[in-house]
């Protein structure tokens, strides 16, 4: 399969093995952000890292990922590694590195995880559902000019979208939307990740000015297994992105997702830069 | 001054260094919980390692702790690495290390860290503050015969204390509680980080039932600056905690801390595992 048949997000996420939890790739211009990769799709390649890794024990629980510099277009290099096994749990560290214009070999993005085999539990979501439109009647957001990574993306916002006047009014910084890969992928871990990122910054909605604003360190939580990820297919997901607190150049940012049933398949906090 | 003149944490966080970011240290029995040192403690101490360090740029932001492994009463290293330091942040790593009976050396836990330089920006706290009544007219938590690191905290439950009957009655898995450190402690970013662990385990509230329960992960954001933190001196700090997704062993726990004055100090996640 040549790299045009292929899905995009599956050709962002092509790797070389040079070594086990050694990968070469390069980056994808079909994810391209303003100066950068969309942070959700780096999100995503670290994770695939793992489950690339033939230790790889379980599926994922928690990933973080801090993104330390801007990922320059070009090829990259992952290191991905289980600094320890338990009996059901296993944790890692992955870095992302890249060689700056002088040779020298930079740490753009680091994460650490978690994966762990599961065992059915006792099990309830806690968190009210939206009530929401069906996506059939809710309008699809157009991105006609917007970023490549925008273009990956069906988005139907249902409560806060983007503002439509940059005028310094001020907003909740709730939005509620539904989502899905564009074109509609099979959802897998990769996916759901990349999609943890999709809310634009909170700071834009809340004050209805368009500031620099990037993401520092995010934190998604999964709760679905990949038996829930394949029941999903390619439906859309619901999405809900909040913030708690704008301070001196730094917000948090909350969200959650659930599959199209209604019930969460992960939520997701991080930390944004914000200027002025 | 000796250890006996020292506050616990001070104690607990003594630490040798023995190169710049490589720290000996040993484990201190104020703070252990059952098996091992309570989480909140072994975050205050790996923050306090990137503290200390002699290239450290501006305050904490973001700080993720993944337990990775039991630490074992005894003495353990510290090595705290800034990977990349851009003009106003730092990311960082740090691992601690303990050697096992067969004299392996094994990652125990994990971290990565944002520190920054802030600058005053629009700021705002956007997530309701709860009403509470003042601390002095609360209740303090009877820490009679407990584990050690309880002793080491002055808690004053509004709501949501630790269930009376475990009879597997169902409960909202939220608690707001005033709290501080005991005895008494001018509040700084590793009393702060220690503080944001102190609820219990949420599936213990939510199923009344008292189930083997350890965090895996924890991250936090700071919002406070060290002048908010030396403002709130030695007084009770306001806690929330809540959950948002019980499944198959693992469980999501948010934490809010404000200052006595109604002001976000941080925010925190943590995912936790549990049995049954």
């Amino acid at each position: 399969m040549t790299d045009a048949n292929l899905h995009p997000l599956d050709a962002m996420l092509a790797l070389a093995p040079r070594a086990p939890g050694m990968y070469d790739g390069h980056t994808h211009a079909s994810y391209w952000n303003m100066v950068g990769p969309y942070g959700g799709a780096t999100a995503a390649l670290l994770l695939h890292s793992i489950l690339q890794h033939p230790k790889c024990l379980g599926e994922p629980v928690a990933l973080t990922v801090n993104f330390a510099g801007p990922v320059a277009a070009g090829p990259y290099r992952i290191e991905a590694t289980p600094v320890r096994t338990n009996r059901s749990t296993q944790h890692w560290t992955v870095t992302l590195l890249q060689e700056d214009e002088q040779g020298e070999t930079q740490v753009t993005t680091t994460a650490t995880a978690v994966t762990a085999v599961r065992r059915e539990t006792f099990s309830i979501d806690d968190v009210p559902l939206p009530h929401m439109p069906t996506p059939e009647s809710c309008e699809r957001f157009d991105t006609t000019g917007a970023m490549e990574w925008l273009q990956r993306y069906d988005m139907r916002v249902v409560t806060g979208a983007i503002p439509q006047a940059w005028d310094d009014s001020a907003h909740e910084p709730v939005s509620q939307l539904w989502v899905r890969d564009n074109p509609p992928r099979a959802l897998d871990f990769p996916a759901l990740a990349a999609l943890c990122d999709v809310f634009f910054p909170r700071v834009w909605l809340r004050r209805a000015r368009r500031v620099p604003a990037g993401t520092v360190s995010l934190t998604i939580y999964f709760h679905a297994d990949s038996a829930q990820l394949a029941a999903q297919g390619e439906k859309h997901l619901l999405g809900q992105a909040d913030a708690q607190a704008f301070r001196n150049g730094f917000f948090d940012q909350s969200a959650q997702i659930w599959d199209s049933a209604g019930q969460l398949l992960a939520t997701s906090h991080q930390t944004v830069y914000y200027k002025e």
